[in-house]
């Protein structure tokens, strides 16, 4: 477990990802999205030019994590409106695309509400599109802008919680720019850590059965010259043991009004081992995850997907657009599979929850609703 | 989480699996495996005519499981004797393919100690390699008879903390027919469940890196008609926070002598998730697994395995015989890999520990060095 290479100079940036763009060439509105289901291997774009063809991105979590959902949904409102789709059938379709990222749905709704709100004001078609996109642009940017103040609240708690850095930090699935229209949301946090010299590894948790922490936070850490190390989720148990890990960082796809998170299937069982090794547990995510009429975790609604994502791996080469298999078979044909894509770590194993707004610790749902009052952003009916 | 899937009659039995055999055909005796890296899409034979042939196939986990280890390791032992090789060079070959399961060490010291004893009362090469044989098969036939026991041990174990059947036991690795002379260890308790229509589900943690859950405990759940769903091993927290995990049933690689459990790696989260969960953690394995010579957990060395085994995914149908990659790559090039193939359980975490012999619970030194005092195994000086 020596930490057998050198730690990169963290002075040099790579260029910011090309997660997810608006452009309007001559033949119309597009929403050109970083086909995740193709990284590490290329770099590919996916141009969405209506709602369904925006859906199945999401469905396939070609676009994925939940402030990017947010965000992708919201330009996915006003693409329909700018091309003249129907706007309330397109919100509602993205609505329901996935059902636990709370974000997608904000992003759909504040956006939809720019532009009734527009219409109703009496603005045209145009306007009113104008509107919508205008909103979107918003929730981009003040996403971008939130990312960059999580960051500096979950530093300002890693050097109260581990005073003195060289941290060996511990996250799961993809939390970095590839989710944000910023840095991201634990990534980023681990990532100026990085810049401030003190990360002395991050530790990043494969991720099945879709490999996000392989696939996207190892390209991610590569990008920007980290001192990271990849393992399968189960051996997480032994750097615990072995006391190699200072604290886990994760994200949240909903956070209900106790502080239950819902987060990537895994992030439970290590919050019980951080519990167990007394090693803080610490979720980072923007308050438009955080869902005050989800009243506890129980509320939640966990999405269960296809069997096929755990008896067939796929790669980032062998992947294919509809998401339909085209993996490497690991199991034998007929096996059932149990595959739910989140678990729900309850607030009780929540060392501190860390939004743009500050910081919940211990996690409380008071303390909870009073960052959401303090936010500044849209209130949505 | 519904059993959505009727469970098969439990009188339908498939033939035994054809895991290793001794063969003697006209041009020399030869140890015969099944290609365990190829399964669940092909059954292959892997015939070895050495040691070196034999050392490689338990390196590449061709032939793997900590009881089977022992057998082939024995094996290995008579067939350098009957082809007249060097068997104390053979010997050290063999005990030093894998360094954490103490069963193949025992195998080839008791096959080799027969050889020599045969040599110094007098008998030429031909009598020693036929004492070292037979010793090789008296191993076998004695763990195919453990298997046995084992399962009536586990059985009556569950009986008493599960009272009524109806069980869904949740386990990790491959630890049935393919490990073992008989049916193996923690799955022969499963099965044994599952004859006596007590079985709900056996829920099989894919075990990555090299998915033996996937491709191996499925394959043998599967053959015997058992309810079963396979997860990816971060998914089991998911199971114990919905408590629909009544018991945790592992094998061991190696039991020190104050009952802490080297096992596949995952193991030990699962543990400490059925401590929180107050689910009995059951290990199940023959008492030469237990190695009173190592004293506690931190003496058991771990083998690090190849990075390669977590950034690319191998699977039967891209594994090859050499073990070098041949498999998908999921995480960018460069990419370091922290890969422990095993983990330690400390005893404090483990409900019981069966044996061939009996059960210890609660797991200590003393009561574990009784049970292996009562073992009528033969002693290794």
């Amino acid at each position: 477990m020596a930490d057998q290479d050198a730690q990169s100079p963290a002075g040099i940036e790579p260029p910011a990802l090309p997660v997810l763009r608006w452009d309007e060439p001559p033949e119309g509105a597009v929403l050109v999205l970083l086909d995740q289901t193709r990284l590490p291997a290329e770099e590919v774009d996916l141009v969405c030019t209506d709602v369904p063809a925006l859906v199945r991105a999401i469905q396939n979590l070609a676009v994925r994590g939940a402030p990017l959902l947010g965000i992708a949904g919201g330009y996915g409102v006003a693409l329909a409106a700018v091309r003249g789709y129907d706007v309330a059938e397109a919100a509602e379709m993205l609505e329901r695309a996935r059902p636990t990222a709370v974000n997608l749905g904000y992003g759909v709704r504040r956006t939809a509400g720019a532009y009734w709100a527009a219409v109703e004001k009496g603005a045209g078609p145009q306007g009113a599109a104008a509107a919508a996109l205008a909103e979107a642009r918003a929730l981009h940017r003040e996403d971008a802008e939130a990312s960059g103040r999580m960051a500096r609240y979950g530093l300002a708690l890693l050097e109260e919680l581990l005073p003195g850095g060289a941290h060996r930090l511990l996250t799961h699935c993809n939390t970095g720019a590839l989710v944000s229209g910023g840095e991201g949301t634990a990534f980023a946090v681990a990532l100026g850590a990085h810049r401030q010299g003190r990360l002395r590894r991050l530790w990043v948790d494969e991720t099945r059965p879709l490999l996000q922490g392989a696939r996207l936070t190892a390209y991610e850490a590569a990008r920007h010259g980290m001192a990271y190390s990849l393992l399968t989720d189960n051996a997480a148990g032994s750097l615990f043991a072995a006391g190699e890990v200072d604290a886990v960082l994760i994200g949240a796809d909903r956070i209900a009004a106790d502080g239950s998170v819902a987060n990537k299937v895994g992030s439970y069982p290590l919050a019980v081992l951080a519990k167990y090794h007394h090693v803080p547990f610490i979720v980072v995510a923007p308050t438009t995850t955080v869902d005050l009429d989800t009243v506890d975790g129980t509320s939640i609604i966990v999405e269960q997907r296809s069997g096929r994502e755990v008896t067939e791996v796929t790669s980032s080469r062998t992947a294919s657009v509809d998401g339909g298999g085209g993996g490497v078979v690991v199991a034998p044909l007929g096996t059932v599979a149990y595959n739910p894509a989140f678990d729900i770590t309850p607030p009780e194993l929540i060392t501190a929850i860390v939004t743009e707004e500050g910081v919940v610790s211990p996690v409380t749902g008071v303390g909870l609703a009073e960052l959401c009052a303090r936010s500044s952003q849209v209130t949505i009916s």
